[in-house]
């Protein structure tokens, strides 16, 4: 079994770490880890420091610190920009596409998202189920969660791809090159035409996958697994 | 937009029908259909046939029913032997493997599944589930979920696939062949080694995805994309 992960702001730079907080708790009254056993520490930006439990204390672990590596950061960059859903379906899809390894998500308010976010809650909730799906995925990097853009503003990233069920392009066979690419998915009522418009007017590719028409909670993670093929990364 | 598509038990002789029950409910009530729109009827086997609504009641629809036509089963016929899991993980993985085209799913209880089903009411949840599942995503087959396989049930199954974090064959280059294969997916604590001893002995090949740790409800979705590229499928 690879070592369980635990995310702390700044990796320790001694040899002796006090693991306290949510993380402690999680380690140590959880998961019941014990004196003698193994586990890693990230930062959640590709530092990592293997560490062993030497005591163990209510909600804390002492830990010896060990070797530390920089994982770098995957290129290209995959970013999906996933419509606002109702219900959990967002949350879900965030939670999959963390665990596929997406690199970022863009929350994108589409006509047809039923639900609104009238604050940043909606990011702060995204955020966390993010860094939540990294740590049960072991990911090194938590991908974003960016603010919340307009179609204008999507449609400004280059490339783009644009999940669509009516689309004749493949995703599979597609042509992709650059550091960065990013990937629209529609809310449950899908993309409008008007919307579909703005981003190919602006040099957007419409693509699909099988003849199928995906959930949007779905969607992204059976993209980012084609891609991950495509990519080597799989 | 692909028209809607609901189901019925056996496909209409003649040239009227009349869509009843839960189907019609949702038909005429819950998507609203109007007299000149046009659906699709299914049977879950392939059998499909083009209508369009000429009259409207309150929860029927009278069709004027067109072309009939079948669509072939898919080959290989890809089947997951899912291990049942807790909550609505299960649900939510019949549910996104079903988008995604999943030909049939076999219930599996695993040595670390949590859930444990007394009767046949989880197979049946899975059942509704998939079918519900097929006709959002317009597939013309409603996967079958069959009964409750144990390890040494599955074990039979040849060529079996088993999804694990530690395998070195990777699933997007392992070979494939035949005309249907089994993919198994565990519960949300893992394959215990003796689960895996016992189909690997059987001639089981252990495979993996990526480097991360999916949940049970993610990984069977993203193994079938990978499997839909290699197919030609997607």
């Amino acid at each position: 079994m690879s070592l369980p992960l635990f995310f702390v702001e700044i990796l320790p730079d001694g040899d002796e770490y006090l693991l306290t907080g949510a993380e402690g708790h999680h380690a140590a009254t959880v998961q019941r880890l014990r004196p003698g056993e193994r586990l890693l520490l990230g930062d959640g930006r590709g530092g990592l420091a293997e560490a062993t439990v030497t005591a163990t204390g209510r909600g804390v672990l002492t830990l010896a610190v060990g070797v530390r590596r920089t994982v770098p950061a995957p290129v290209p960059r995959l970013v999906v920009a996933q419509a606002i859903a109702k219900g959990d379906r967002g949350e879900l899809a965030v939670q999959a596409m963390t665990e596929v390894g997406v690199d970022a998500i863009v929350p994108w308010e589409a006509s047809r998202s039923v639900a609104r976010w009238r604050d940043d809650r909606g990011a702060q909730r995204w955020r966390s189920t993010a860094r939540e799906a990294a740590k049960q995925a072991r990911r090194s990097w938590v991908p974003p969660v960016g603010a919340l853009e307009s179609t204008a503003e999507l449609a400004r990233r280059t490339p783009l791809f644009v999940l669509h069920e009516e689309a004749t392009a493949r995703l599979s066979t597609v042509e992709i090159a650059g550091d960065e690419l990013t990937l629209v998915v529609g809310p449950e009522g899908g993309i409008t035409p008007e919307e579909l418009g703005v981003f190919t007017a602006a040099g957007g590719v419409a693509v699909r996958l099988g003849a199928e028409v995906l959930r949007t909670s779905t969607a992204g993670v059976a993209a980012l697994a084609v891609l991950s093929v495509r990519l080597g990364r799989w």
